[in-house]
């Protein structure tokens, strides 16, 4: 299909993010640093990995998960037998501990020609292994923000992608730890609705179709606070607060951990 | 069917606002000022009218007439029987003109408990008597801005409103005249779409469900430009800008002085 109809991102892009193991050898030979990882398809793949990793560690399906579905921690090394017995035979990675102050995330955008937009970093905080907030500015110095801009903008430019991507960073002592990539519009990225001229809906449309790209700049600074669950029930309290622009995804069912919604409280 | 299921805006205020001389004597019962006016629809009303009012004046349909369709200007007692004709018959109301210095807009809002919203006025400019642009802030003093929030609260209060309503005024040294209101969200109200985070669609939606109001208030300045016919061509120029919000309503054909779009620039 590709060779007659251009598909944006392209499927390289895909399938580098569709794996960790692929994702991480491919940020790695990058230069940039991520995790230490190891691929992990039997018992003994484990009990290697560990030696070299130690624990705590995080073992991970490699395909197929997000918000925390999919993953088992690793306390000691007793853990591992059952750790394992739950990835089902599926290839998986392990991946170190990353002692990290906190996780931001750069939504950026590459167009057709080539020219890359990066919205500025958001905090992301986390509960239960699925977005709880983002702030936007993050806490970062100006070296850091840059940093995270160029490192995003490198990982675009390698993949020759299109269209609009999460990265997500641990911030660390030591500096910038690439955590993942996501090739599409990211939650973590929501904000930018009530924040910017051009949102990263609009900017992913502009890139796969060819437009010029939205700068990125921003007018407000936003709290993006994801509504999970029965954190829908607060929407009444929550339609009376001033400067809280609502996103309701008109799910009929509330499940646990269900994403439902989320606010965008302009803060100034 | 009022009886049995509640319509938000009431009927009275889309009968006040359909016809510009039940709408103007109602203002004038509330004791707000207006153009001077007359109703006309003989020969011998406008000659009395005329009389009255003086020249130059406008004689309007008194009903379904937008952007300055239906209406005729009459610069002098010789132009009165050709302006009559055009009014093929039609009721119609014949108002003195106004010296103003520009015209502003309220964006009012009022739920169904009664409470009203106000969004900041905006100062517009039309152009062949259509609505050109629209800036926000518009250049008002503290008192005659809180004037116009007052008498827009007076008017949707008197009509029992539910819903958003643009109130539109001429800004005259002698004080504010209510020009026309406009029983729906406005098109002078569309830069809330990128100022606001709750906008005037939302709002009125909100108001008609029973939810609770946005305060209105303003996190950026806007200017919002309206496309007019072939000034959709201007489009691919215009997203190359930073800071403009580019909204399209997605007509197939472009026909002199139709409203194709309009673009947000977040001003600050």
């Amino acid at each position: 299909m590709e060779k007659t109809h251009p598909i944006r991102p392209n499927r390289r892009s895909l399938a580098v993010s569709q794996n960790r193991i692929v994702e991480k050898d491919f940020l790695t030979e990058l230069g940039l640093t991520t995790a230490p990882y190891a691929r992990v398809t039997t018992m003994a793949d484990l009990t290697a990995a560990l030696d070299r990793i130690g624990t705590p560690a995080i073992l991970k399906t490699a395909c197929l998960g997000y918000d925390g579905k999919g993953q088992v921690r690793i306390m000691s090394r007793a853990n591992a037998p059952a750790a394992l017995a739950k990835m089902h035979g599926a290839e998986a990675v392990l991946e170190g501990f990353i002692d990290f102050s906190y996780e931001i995330s750069v939504i950026a955008a590459r167009g057709l020609n080539g020219s890359v937009s990066c919205y500025d970093p958001g905090e992301n905080v986390y509960r239960s292994g699925i977005l709880h907030k983002t702030t936007i500015p993050a806490r970062l110095s100006p070296s850091q923000r840059t940093d995270a801009i160029l490192i995003a903008s490198r990982i675009l430019n390698a993949l020759d992608y299109v269209g609009v991507m999460g990265v997500e960073f641990f911030v660390t002592p030591a500096g910038l730890i690439v955590n993942e990539i996501a090739p599409r519009v990211h939650n973590s990225g929501h904000w930018t609705q009530n924040g910017c001229a051009i949102d990263q809906f609009e900017q992913h449309i502009r890139a796969v179709t060819g437009w010029p790209l939205g700068d990125g700049s921003r007018h407000s600074n936003v709290v993006m606070e994801n509504l999970i669950g029965e954190d829908i029930l607060r929407v009444p309290e929550i339609s009376k607060e001033k400067n809280a622009a609502l996103h309701l995804y008109g799910k009929s069912e509330t499940r646990t951990g269900r994403k439902m919604g989320h606010v965008n409280r302009v803060v100034g």
